[in-house]
């Protein structure tokens, strides 16, 4: 067998028992409405991620709090109905807000921002939370792994700095492909690398 | 009885059978010589740390790389026969150094950086790490939890996103105090707060 197949093959299987890891940079979601005033025009996709049909954009934005500001921020598209702004603990440090801790969407009474583009700024009045650590899995994928969505399961991380998280959430939908998604303080602390594998324990 | 005394009362139950939890931020450790390089003078101490003899000093360094640079950094005392900094991963994405993670001292072939003061500044060829996990005890807590100097544990986390961390080093000596350090990408991704308990796992 060649190599490609076999660790192709070998990929497969391990998909059969394990999640592939992922860990999501600081980034933020738009209106159409927000997108046109920071930026004078919609979003312009540059590159599609893991999970189908959301994309990575040209546009990038200033996330300004009381003490400080993190510039350069990623905004991923397609638009939504609500602004979200999803950042660490440490990044929340560095900007002076106190992100809670959600799921992505669940952005009642969260604290605000100020958003800042090439062509005009934002105040937010709520939108900051820090990424609730989740799986992302099809209907399939959950019938295999015996789990159901919204529930908290346990994964165990195989990275150099072995971590079983708690808390874990099990998100489910036709259009998602298998992942889980750490935030940066989650994903350095377990020393996290493109590639590596979590399993996940009911 | 008091409230002052039944809380006095609850946290000496609690240290029998769990270890507080400290965040440690980045910080340098100095030699004789170094620090007077960097500052024209020895080290003063500012405030005692919970690890007995240990304080952290007036002065402050910043930490360069090839990336970037890490201002107003702590400097802990008293002087050691080894310069060392002490970065989370996420600080090493900053300067642009890969730290590996390693116990206090174990600094062999690790990478340096540039130390700046307000007298001088220092190259060092290697000293920068990202701690690793550990828990610092006194001999009669490592017999009352069963552990030995240098033991390998898990430690479940008593915290706001709770985790069990595995790779936690037990450093045992009598000039100890009780206490879990874990560097701030660790203890975000836990969601730490001060006065966070955890539960040594063997």
């Amino acid at each position: 067998m060649e190599k490609e197949s076999l660790e192709a093959l070998a990929e497969a299987v391990l998909g059969q028992i394990l999640v592939p890891m992922e860990a999501s940079g600081r980034h933020v979601h738009l209106t159409k409405e927000q997108a046109r005033t920071l930026f004078g025009h919609g979003l312009t996709p540059v590159r599609p991620l893991s999970q189908p049909g959301q994309y990575l954009c040209k546009e990038r934005v200033t996330v300004a709090g009381p003490k400080g500001k993190l510039s350069n921020v990623a905004v991923l598209g397609p638009e939504r109905p609500e602004g979200q702004v999803e950042i660490s603990l440490t990044d929340g440090k560095t900007l002076g807000i106190q992100p809670p801790v959600r799921l992505s969407g669940d952005v009642k009474s969260s604290p605000g921002c100020v958003l800042v583009g090439e062509q005009g700024e934002i105040a937010l009045d709520c939108g900051v939370i820090a990424a609730q650590r989740h799986i992302h899995m099809t209907p399939e994928e959950a019938k295999r792994f015996g789990v159901t969505d919204g529930q908290v399961v346990r994964l165990q991380t195989y990275t150099r700095r072995p971590v079983v998280f708690q808390d874990v959430t099990v998100r489910i939908s036709p259009k998602f492909a298998p992942a889980v998604h750490l935030d940066y303080d989650e994903a350095n602390a377990c020393g996290f690398r493109a590639g590596d594998w979590g399993r996940i324990l009911t």
